[in-house]
């Protein structure tokens, strides 16, 4: 076989089908997000405003975050040289475990490289651990989950998205006592719709199952300590685990999950993606510590981007913008085609300085390609204006964006 | 199913085999390095010599790689707040990649939040696009390339360890037409012995495969630019993709693959694990950057590594302590038991102040349990004297040192 070839005609597809993702080099500028230097294609630096980012509270800037940081790097320095086992656990790394734990009200919290490695290792751990588990997965479940539950080798059903009439009606067809797990998320990222998390819960009660929630688009973000949407709806305690992310809200990067102390213990002592891999930077952890600590005391944030998401929200529906149906500070406005997708988000940042990335297919299913649009509270009406703006010019040239009296 | 007593009896097994793990609580010392604050099971803390580092070159303390982690930091804040896709790629990852692609003399590099998940990551994605493939792994390979290959989906062949002409024939049986990739170590991390890269390339050549090489271990620490053992031996070009970590010598966190463009391309556009998550921190990047130059403009510091394994090795087998047989930096000490690995490791901690984690099952075969130790720069003939002094000690005390004239 000439591999070459293959590896070429394997990319040709790709961008024959407009999925072929070219990245777009920033320089992000602590202290004026959401402002960022773009290198453009000729090397010169412009300043964009990005519209895409997860750093949905801008704590990637945030002075407390930044202090415990540096401090952290000049008492610790920068990598822990271990595994967690084999001198890679720090001080930092436990003490922010205990307020992760706390955050949730679990007894126990560990943390991971990543929110992807979270779900790859707490579920492909528990489902292999129970035998004969079923595991019960939400339709648009993120990719990182379903990486956990191919790798855990439990059986996997695949509920209709927050259908729960549909996860009753598969959860009644497994035998009452083989092992069971729900996996969902709160917040779906793409489109911006929340998970009725009692209802599930109701469900997965009456079946005898752990359930699993991401909230990695909602930890920071919803909750009287920015626990996420179950903190918000009062049902913490009824979700055996909580999975999260440091990386968007936290605006650090790692992930973790908290749950029960003992099947923290079996996640800790049999996941291989765990185990057999440097431990975080502590001063990650740090960091990560004091914007969860920064979060829990300052609600008038969380408030503030609620505010910006609205306003947002009213100022693209009046301008005729297609923004898609939300319960969340997401906003999708919706293109419905890759090439087009692409062109509009190209358009945006050579003629309006503005950045939001296409999601094409396979992130989202073909014919609902969009601009997936995050507001922050560092976002100014002004930065709104601009955006609405760029949005109908592209969105009329290009045909999306109906051509009418403004 | 109670799953209670399942998680129990599951954890109850592995205490009782003596591998179950208990994280020893340090805060490393930056400026200090090997010394490092315990906490004990009292609360107290308690200075400690570390000697199961991966730090090897003690570059997580390195002026150099902290002064430009804290000025990225200031710069450009903590996270991206986006995957590498979506306004997660920065002037930083960029500078990194094209750093590692020279180190390699590679035409291409990417870089993954993890070594664990680079090797995931590539062999993941290679093998998958490849119809057919057939995977070859070296018997002692890396738990991540292990998973790499168990999640391309390739057929797997094992060779072993280091048996070229087992490898040979192994080849020799798969049609010659389907595409085939060798993967393998330079540096043996449990073992400290060290690849046949040319040999496992004459074959590899011979069968017209892709070559696969985790420089995890070595990176850094061997070749004129700290290239690694395929540098060192002049077949870095021999090799297909090398894989590194920058986590280990390198000081920081993250792990990367450089490669021909084609196949980075290739991983860059497939692999579920490196589009799907956050990317890395850009100071991360930075720190690194500044330790890959750093080494490459010290091989004194690799040097003084190499005398520090010499002088250390000589003086643990001067007072009969059991070296293994090992061609690195990596000096592992037998015990031979589980429970006495990790009794001899808990005596040396509580009563000689000194820090090596016990290695048992499933980390190393039973009947091997072993101290892995390693040296650095930083550690001085005083500390050599200490550890040697102790390791009589209590290696006499349990019984797996030989009682006689000192
Ligand atoms: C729902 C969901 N879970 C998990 C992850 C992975 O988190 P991380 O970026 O920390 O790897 C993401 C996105 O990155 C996500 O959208
Ligand atoms: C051979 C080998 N490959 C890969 C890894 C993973 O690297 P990282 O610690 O950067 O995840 C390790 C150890 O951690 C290793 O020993």
């Amino acid at each position: 076989m000439n591999l070459n070839a293959r590896f070429q005609a394997l990319l040709a597809d790709m961008k024959l089908e407009g999925r072929y993702r070219t990245f777009i080099e920033l320089e992000r500028l602590a202290g004026a997000f959401p402002a960022a230097l773009w290198r453009a294609q000729d090397g010169l630096r412009r300043h964009v405003t990005v519209w895409c980012s997860n750093d949905y509270l801008g704590m990637g800037q945030n002075p407390d975050v930044l202090a415990a940081m540096h401090q952290s790097l000049d008492f610790s320095g920068a990598g822990t040289g271990g595994t967690r086992n084999i001198s890679g656990t720090n001080r930092q790394h436990v003490a922010l475990e205990a307020a992760l734990a706390d955050l949730h009200d679990k007894e126990s919290a560990l943390i991971f490289t990543s929110g992807w490695i979270s779900n790859l290792a707490a579920l492909g751990t528990l489902g292999r651990a129970l035998p004969g588990c079923a595991i019960f997965s939400d339709a648009l479940n993120h990719n990182s989950m379903i990486e956990g539950i191919r790798r855990s080798g439990a059986e996997r059903f695949i509920f209709r998205h927050n259908d729960v009439a549909h996860l009753d009606e598969l959860m009644g067809q497994v035998a009452p006592d083989r092992p069971k797990i729900v996996a969902f998320e709160s917040v779906y990222s793409m489109d911006g719709d929340v998970a009725p998390i009692a209802a599930i819960c109701d469900v997965a009660e009456k079946h005898g199952a752990i359930t699993y929630l991401d909230e990695v688009h909602a930890v920071g973000l919803y909750g009287a300590r920015g626990g996420g949407v179950a903190e918000r709806d009062g049902v913490a305690h009824r979700v055996t685990l909580i999975e999260g992310t440091l990386a968007k809200a936290f605006g650090v990067m790692g992930g973790y999950v908290a749950g029960p102390a003992l099947m923290m213990d079996v996640i800790r002592s049999m996941a291989d993606s765990f185990i057999f891999t440097t431990s975080l930077c502590p001063h990650l952890a740090a960091g990560a510590l004091a914007a969860v600590n920064h979060v829990a005391t300052h609600p008038e944030e969380r408030a503030a981007l609620a505010r910006n998401v609205e306003t947002l929200r009213g100022m693209l529906l009046a301008a005729g913008i297609p923004v898609m149906d939300s319960a969340s500070h997401i906003l999708p406005v919706l293109v419905g085609d890759a090439h087009l997708c692409k062109r509009t988000s190209d358009l945006l940042l050579q003629e309006h300085d503005i950045y939001v990335q296409p999601v094409n297919y396979p992130t989202v299913p073909r014919g609902t390609e969009r601009l997936r649009i995050t507001t922050t509270p560092f976002h100014t009406q002004e930065h709104m204006r601009a955006l609405v703006y760029a949005l109908r010019t592209v969105g009329r040239q290009l045909g999306w964006v109906e051509q009418r009296a403004a």
